[in-house]
């Protein structure tokens, strides 16, 4: 059995990773770490993990006994322990956005703070987009939740230059603000609501753009909006032809780029990718596949914020790290209904 | 006090119909008609609708009573029966499809049926662009609920010719579908989820399209999702703008448009359309002035669906018809939380 | 106009109270005060309530301009504030638990306080049981959310001597729990959520004890859960026979004791009550009226939490107070879906 | 590998066998049937079910190759088939009402037919109470979803001789009421609702009250209602104690019931049983160990009624008949949040 080690495991996306690691058929959870909660057993955290044996710690990253550690610790946070846990020989799996810029440049912009560990570079954990370079790497950077759920159901728009522009404009559960009560995430606020924010500024753009326009400038923009649900986030992206393609040549794109691979899921003609497909699982849904009278194509997808967008996908990387199936311990359906 | 009666008053239009008309201080309410549910007390479909005295009654639309008749009817119904009411010399407010397309056959392209009744014309029931046109009608097309928020949050955009496109992303509560119950608004559907549907062709795009593209052919798109939220519609535009404009010039469009109308109201810089602000009232919020780095402006508004979006913009409509204040009935705020 | 205050008008009940006073016939709001938020205009907190000119100022209790003032304080702060309005002159309705119990000492008990101002008496505002002795008090004390929806549903069945034992099952919208965001008002604690709490020891058992088991020492007991519903309180309530009745003379004995009362709705036999048929409105549904084989009787209530259950019940309260209808302000209908 | 079957495979309960057999280490799918959904792969129906190969087909109950057979079919179905499919060798796991009942004429009574079958008897598929009888049998009545929450958690209490009545208030998820759509689960009549229903009278009573009231006729009522969940059906008991005990011997009779058995956990003090520690999983959580100044017990539980309640614990019988690790496809957690 590998060892891994969460730090920062009192969040969200510590919970999804012990929901999913205990029933992980190869690895076995050594050590939790939390400041604020040293000596508390995860279930009083964690209400649904019980009897694990687990008790979050507070220990520094260099004292973790781990093959893989998984930073789920907020931005800013990460690129001061990561290059400690890199000296240690153990691999690192980063939940937060200090390592996804491959110019830092744009990460101090957006993150509007100093980038104070240029030297050690992440691969892009997207797996189907970047499965090569994440085999070799030590560290990966774990993508966001918005820009899983857009560049993979654009990357194919893009990659052959099909468009010109694109807009994202997607739909997130609450879960993606966190474990810490706010305003925003208050009952009242969001139920029964939509709520619009950042409409111009959110900084997963950057990210996305990052992956997407490098092809022929493509311009990119997106809007999130926060919806009363759990879990996931539904992406719509409208974007502009510039080639005479058909519905047919535009789903063939998307079968040829995305063939064999496990965790996404092309929709057969007039399904709709829905949350509750997804929930709770690593699939990715994408669908769509449809262009309007005004030359307009529209792709949908569907994950799980915690999971493909999160916490799943950060152990698909720490398969593809461990050199096992990239599979393992990702199998399960999404919770529908 | 004016008559009133609402032909197909069972379902949510009709219900919402009822709960304003009967605080209304200048009508009374004289008919309800329903085929199903003839000689059933009101409450009984209505449960909050109590002590009314109404009964709903299996009446010809030639037997009532009243100044103004609401047709809370079906598309194709209506035109059926909007003659007959003309002649008893009654005005009609139509909440259907049947009389808002001013080229009958944009109508019956989008609603797959031929239009049996060309000669009547209704004024566009937007009274705060068709005003003058509604006060000398005797029939008024209430417009569909998608392009209220649509039309109202992106006018002044196109009429200043600031835009050549513009991408409409509405996201809309469950009471839109109807009272009667189906797959699609089956709660485990819809709960946690987000269900795009007709993501290239719906029919209130043609709606959307004739308000807006006869500005020098802007090009008009539009995609609807519906949200785990019971009622309003909060609309997205996203738009290219054409002229080098200013967030402050786009501001100040809105506000010349928009100058004394009760109805609308402008957020304050900051400030975001929450459906909750809205609920149950017949106010549109509108905000997001904002400018994206591509260019792109980003309009928000927010409507309840079942007030602005029908029921109490028909009720606008009949105070226009019957020469009173417009808003009389119409003043409450809405439901927040 | 008679003039009405709002002593802490930012939270929930003050928004409510403002969203029905601003449309009352016969009051003007001439003053909110908050120290949080002084000098910011009211629409910036209740985001429905635009365009009411009105600010909030950090007055004291003693500046207002007011003939009757609402202490919508939490308990503890209005004993310190109430003595001092009454010496202007000025009625008062107070929304907290301070003045609600006969015996001080029952509220020192179950609010861990001391009493510090014993000379007042508050009348319990529940006109449906207390008419008289509010229209002679200067003070009212309004009474508790979950007591009004117990209280009323259970009445005659004490009166009457049919019941040795009432269970109050309740189950509460999260606006109950305020306008400030905790971990318990978390949108994904309470989404698709059930959360009992203080199952044997609410403080509201003591309100409602107070009000039913003077009746030969009925033993009653109270048990809260949140569920996931912005506004209304569903009230079962489970009780024990112990006169040989039927359903009919059980439902008479409703119909004896709220004959003629305004904003009390009986259901028919087969209707539910719920809560989308109360939704901000000052009504109370009370069904149920069922005995099971083993001798229980059910019945059933449902409020708003907010409206008959905090700020429309103060606003009938203030209507009493001021000699006018006691229906002025009050009578829109439930929002129904 | 063994085989198992689904008769009836196209429902809620159908769909989440199937999740969970999926990835059962032991046994393999082999045949799911639907008369309506002939030739239809399963993810059309079940669409989070994807690549899994399986077809639904108009098979007879004799047609089947399995090991084990589940009768996801309604009550009065059952009886017809299950003969037909013990007939063949195969153990049955019947999921309907039909064999529940030790006295017949109990089932005749609440479900309003005439029991066809009264030859084979199933053992009551409650491992934690009856383990050693689902083990002989080849046939068994997987219970209700209310009463498997209702019966583990107010068992002990009957067992020790502690309580004479109990009152047992439910509140359950949409998705008990299965995946037709009708009026009662139209979004808009359950969101932001309460619906209490079949007060008095609904049939899971008197499952209840054959596991529980044998002992000492302690009298047991039930009253369920449906809230704004999916998943999920929390249980709070009211009941009144005979014996003067403590909290900590209240405790202690649930810790010696229940030692040793994986799927129950005992909350902390202090902890409360929530729907979405559960969600998804074959757990159960038990809490509340509190009594109030009454002498009235309060007990909590929470389940998933599609898996503790529903498909979980059938597989979990499954396991038992095949004479497997009990455990075996059941070990995933809850889905918090």
């Amino acid at each position: 059995m590998y060892k891994v080690a969460i730090i920062g495991a009192s969040g969200y996306t510590g919970g999804e990773l012990l929901r999913m690691l205990l029933n992980h058929p190869e690895v076995e959870v050594t050590d939790i770490t939390s400041r604020q909660y040293d000596g508390t057993p995860a279930h009083k955290i964690h209400p649904h993990i019980r009897d694990s044996g687990l008790v979050f710690k507070n220990k520094a990253p260099d004292e973790l006994d781990a093959d893989v550690v998984f930073t789920a610790t907020p931005h800013g946070a990460s690129m001061k322990i990561v290059p400690k846990i890199l000296d240690t020989g153990a691999k690192v799996v980063d939940l937060s956005g200090d390592y996804r810029y491959r110019d830092t440049a744009v990460y101090e912009k957006w993150y509007g703070m100093e980038h104070t560990d240029k030297e050690n570079k992440g691969a892009f954990g997207l797996p189907e987009l970047y499965r090569d370079e994440i085999k070799k790497a030590d560290l990966v950077a774990n993508p966001g939740c918005f820009p899983t759920g857009a560049i993979l159901s654009s990357y194919p728009l893009v990659k052959n230059d099909f468009v010109d522009r694109i807009i994202i404009d997607s739909k997130t559960g609450v879960s993606g603000a966190g474990v810490n009560p706010s305003s925003t995430t208050h009952y009242p606020n969001i139920a029964d609501n939509v709520n619009p924010y950042k409409i111009s500024s959110h900084r997963h753009m950057s990210e996305i753009q990052q992956e997407l326009h490098g092809f022929d400038d493509v311009k990119v923009s997106f809007t999130p909006h926060l919806v009363p649900v759990i879990r996931g986030i539904q992406t719509t992206s409208h974007s502009f032809l510039i080639k005479d393609i058909t519905v047919d040549e535009l789903r063939q794109a998307y079968e040829k780029e995305y063939k064999g691979e496990y965790f996404i899921k092309l929709m057969d003609e007039g399904e709709i990718p829905h949350l509750s497909s997804v929930r709770g699982s690593n699939f990715v849904h994408i669908g769509g596949f449809e262009i309007d009278e005004t030359g307009r194509a529209v792709m949908l997808s569907a994950i799980d914020n915690l999971v493909k967008g999160a916490s799943g996908q950060a152990i698909q990387n720490m398969n593809i790290l461990l050199g096992i199936d990239e599979t393992a311990g990702l199998t399960h359906f999404g919770l529908h209904p």
